[in-house]
């Protein structure tokens, strides 16, 4: 058995290079850690040590939760089929899941993967109506599959023209902190959607029709963004009036991580709800499985194709056993609610830090999805990407485990395991804090007198623009 | 808990219509199965009754094997997170893999689906030379990704020439009873490897290049094709020549399946080496996982893109746990061997029923991959698809779980858990001669007297074009 053999590190690293595609990359390169054991948001490596977790937003409950590893582990012994078949954890799970979505979200495909997901959300898309271009924002990222590739600016920006998609289209990602229009904008929600309704436009003039707009519902690899309140709902009537479909990919934020809601795209208020929502990470704390839900209507219409959908993993009374453990966990222990608070706290512990630290750009965030953007100079905006790195090394000295994302590499991303404290939180900002403050003095960096003043107008435009921060109480210092 | 509800069977048909996408078929539509627990072959229902389940491949080593169950189990509790960590399950499960393969085949890629690794195959074949060219099989079926319904002709087959992907080239099915070349040709491998070619030369004339050459090893959904010795040979090397690479798929037919050889694509001799191997269904006895495993040179030459390849849950610990016990159990308990002497038993077994039944039109397999084609005619080959479904629908009624499948469904596929016995050989195939009978008597089907003449052709043609069935000692009547 595996569990009787362990390796020394070096060796582990060897053999990884070995046979681990190069593609394949790894924390902390330079020197990697190795990870035993976990349990709640701690992970413990080969000597003991423990790091305090605050990426892994896949194992959403705490790692290795109790009540989902019993779920998964007597559903094993039990039955582990296919969907061919009839078995009530996929219809119960169906049922649980749509309850907590609006009610026309009412059909589930299950698959393995946020990918599969994403990739499956598109079939359903082009198959509705025919039509075959695809809005996608800025700095996307929605998967690692081919057609994912090719609607993610995160990962494409690297290839040629050529190479690019004809029929994807980008719209400006809706960042009021670094974008096209910012918090100073008198209507920054119209003003992006009002670019994809010039997309749209673009696109039927070249004899193109749009088959959907995807989004994540708060971008995560592409830094940490909150849309603009009212952003979605105007992108909303552009794309459905061009007879498109509007897809919320909640891989990286749903399950209640924002805290007010458990679906992040029902910040944006309740007359916004998509035609379909894709799922992935968190649902099954680390289990492969995913969603998608979509309306009876776009379901009925991708069976008008004639083909099945079969998917061999998907939907397996294993998955669905460990994806009702992890609703009953989130509810069980108010994650939601644990979420809303710990992030609140955190959040002002952040604000405060910014009213310190120069190389605080910006502090953003809802519940435990929460970005702090690195900045050289606060005017400029200039990225502290290599700062973001250092804070990132530092802070794994001190056994804290954070990294860094968004287009420039600048903004560190806190989505812990919904089981983080105001203990937790004290401790990462206590290191940050410390590391800033080295990092300050050695950059010779000071602070501007010019920050009360950006600060004032951000707070004149918050009730305009970002009314979702003031909705969970974080105010902006 | 979910475990603690149980439905009655109604309620989980009207929630499974409400709720899960109507493209997902059932099997037995008008009286789908509900199982409830599984055990080795067997899968039970909720009434109790007891299926001899002769079609689950993904629950290659036994349904709910305690070893699989219990690897998995421990680690679950004890650690579940991605590969950005190091961690000795993946690399020596990796390590544990590569030692089945040829030595060039060397490094692994870990994923979720077996569509997940064609997809990445694919990926990985346009990046080797930046070529775009796919050949793929006539009634091939590689996965329900959006690039896998472009290569996957099953799928396909119903959509307009405008719908489909004009860098995918169809070639032949090497199919030697239905197919273009048949087993009356003094040379079907090399007929059908040049139908390859041909298309290789009329991409080339149009300023293509091929990227890859894709195929299982043996067509499943295809039909349980087995090509003639030496077609992959030649095919890879009119492949290299243009630059490609040959992906072999091995999602259903590998691990041991095909009793001789662990991989099917090693039946066609030490001489083939594909360059990419796809995994998926029975790696993880029914956990979601799978893997694309690749020589060093293609794994460097995927990373000249610059672009990251991070999968989420793809080789995490706990997947890799339950890859290892799947192995450790495959050889503890000779499974391959089993699947090679069950394997002989029950084609002898079949060809015996041949003699017999005039709907039987080829007995062709492999271990325990076995396909019983029915036809209405022996000499036109009309495939006998509705006898073929009635089939299936009475030994539903014996208890016993078939499928039929292939571009005319008229193809019972025999693909059980690798613990099926003799005894369950007989009991299939004691089923099948009675329904064979009653059917045949009410459609008035005899012997025709032209079986013993296809016969004889048949057998002056085996040394050459299907030197495999020999190998593993299946004797044609």
């Amino acid at each position: 058995m595996a569990a009787a053999v362990i390796l020394e590190k070096d060796r582990t690293i060897d053999l990884r290079r070995k046979h681990i595609g190069p593609s394949c990359k790894i924390f902390f390169s330079h020197d990697p850690i190795k990870i035993v054991r976990a349990k709640g948001q701690y992970m413990h490596d080969e000597t003991g040590r423990r790091y305090l977790d605050c990426i892994n937003n896949v194992a959403h409950v705490g790692h290795c939760h109790p009540d989902v590893v019993q779920a998964g582990a007597r559903q094993m012994a039990q039955l582990n089929t296919n969907s061919r078949f009839l078995h009530d954890n996929l219809v119960l799970y169906a049922q649980r899941l749509q309850a907590t979505l609006p009610e026309k979200l009412s059909v589930c495909y299950f698959v393995n993967s946020g990918s599969e997901a994403n990739d499956l959300a598109l079939r359903l898309a082009w198959q509705y109506r025919g039509h075959k271009d695809i809005i996608t924002l800025e700095n996307a990222y929605h998967g690692h599959l081919s057609s994912l590739i090719d609607i993610s600016p995160y990962k494409f920006h690297q290839l040629s023209d050529a190479e690019r998609n004809p029929f994807v289209h980008l719209a400006p990602s809706p960042d009021v902190y670094r974008g096209k229009y910012r918090a100073d904008h008198a209507d920054p929600a119209t003003a992006y959607a009002d670019e994809v309704k010039d997309i749209i436009e673009k696109v039927h003039k070249k004899g193109g029709k749009i088959a959907a707009f995807i989004a994540e519902s708060l971008q995560s690899c592409g830094g940490q963004v909150i849309p603009p309140l009212g952003y979605f709902q105007q992108v909303a009537k552009h794309v459905r009036q061009a007879g498109g479909l509007i897809i919320a990919d909640e891989v990286q934020v749903g399950f209640g991580r924002v805290g007010t809601h458990f679906w992040a795209f029902q910040l944006q208020g309740d007359d916004f709800v998509p035609d379909i929502v894709t799922m992935g990470k968190p649902i099954g704390n680390g289990h492969p499985m995913s969603c998608v839900v979509t309306t009876k209507e776009v379901a009925e219409a991708f069976t008008t194709s004639g083909m099945e959908y079969f998917n061999t993993f998907g939907g397996n009374p294993v998955s669905c056993a460990i994806g009702l453990a992890v609703l009953d966990v989130i509810e069980k222990e108010d994650l939601q609610g644990n979420a809303l608070r710990v992030g609140r706290y955190l959040i002002n512990l952040l604000q405060q830090q910014k009213e310190k630290h120069p190389l605080i750009g910006d502090i953003r965030g809802l519940g435990l999805f929460v970005g702090v953007e690195l900045v050289r100079d606060r005017l400029k905006l200039t990225p502290a990407t290599a700062e973001a790195q250092e804070v990132i090394y530092k802070l794994k000295e001190d056994y804290i485990l954070l990294s860094a994302d968004g287009p420039h590499r600048n903004v560190l991303k806190i989505k812990p395991p919904l089981c983080f404290t105001t203990a937790d939180a004290d401790l990462v900002v206590e290191k940050m804090d410390h590391i800033l403050t080295e990092l300050e003095a050695a950059l010779g960096l000071k602070l501007p007198t010019a920050v009360n003043t950006e600060n004032e107008w951000r707070k004149d435009s918050m009730s305009s623009c970002r009314p979702m921060r003031t909705d969970t109480g974080i105010t902006v210092a």
